[in-house]
């Protein structure tokens, strides 16, 4: 399974290529940052973000898409922007049919490091060593893109089930109201 | 000036095409709106509201997309969708080059009602009355999406100022610091 991990930003838009499967040594594939600068129009930013996440899906072709999802409590601003470029990366992966998998921060923490609380330093330090580096990915940006990939290797088997019965779930109540009405 | 408002939703993305410049009688070009079936995946729905926006440039050619600038203080849930769905339609726009132009709320009610506080009525009969419809369009978000639209239309010149103020500004700056340095 190979995963391109998104950690989303109108800055700095961490990437990060996985190839593996859950239970077995991981590979990174590539791993890097989209730049916008934060001085140019807003659309035109998001223009380069997606020009960024289309060349890394033309590069790697990733089977999965795995970003990170997007939660409001945090500074208003920011949360905006990542909410912004979190879009464009999901838009560019749906778009070609990639299947696309939102992870929250303390899900991709929880796995990779086994404490959903975990700090930077030690997200990056877990990554070092599951993808066997020399030194942690820098900016912490990218190293969260290829933890965010680890991640949906790991979670994917659960990922899948829960979304089946939730499916079959969804069909009960459906034939149950067309009865009822 | 030829200018498309956007309401940004993923259920429901207003869309409206205004003709006409301050000061003249403007003219309703086309209105409508965008819907994303709610089950859909997120990136899905995203793909949709991109093509919806695409089908609105290729048939009116708007010179200026003016999108709603989205806050953070409502309901959470909502307002992510709204950021990501904005996302689109200045992605959207900014890869053909049009100028994006982003209007709060009040300001888009300010400019149609003289009320920066009007509610969904109010603003409803003051697009009707300006564009001399026959009634409201419905639903509100696609009226909402003329009033960005006429918004931009009588604030552009304005706005235009403004903006080669703040660039004259960064410009002067920027000479500042590199004398001081």
């Amino acid at each position: 399974m190979r995963v391109l991990g998104v950690d989303p930003g109108l800055t700095r838009c961490g990437v990060g290529v996985v190839e593996g499967v859950a239970g077995r040594p991981l590979t990174m594939i590539g791993v890097g940052v989209v730049r916008t600068p934060s001085d140019a129009e807003l659309g035109q930013r998001l223009v380069a973000i997606e020009q960024g996440i289309e060349q890394w899906l033309d590069d790697h072709r990733p089977e999965y898409v795995a970003v990170e999802r997007v939660f409001s409590q945090h500074n208003v601003r920011t949360v905006m922007g990542t909410a912004q470029a979190s879009a464009v990366a999901m838009l560019c992966a749906a778009r070609r049919g990639i299947p696309v998998a939102l992870h929250t921060p303390s899900e991709v923490k929880a796995a990779v490091t086994g404490n959903g609380r975990a700090d930077k330093a030690q997200v990056g330090a877990m990554v070092t060593r599951l993808l066997r580096l020399d030194a942690p990915p820098k900016p912490a940006d990218a190293a969260d893109a290829l933890a965010l990939a680890i991640c949906h290797i790991w979670r994917a088997p659960a990922v899948n089930r829960l979304q089946q019965a939730q499916a079959a779930h969804r069909r009960a109540q459906l034939s149950t109201r067309k009865v009822t009405r």
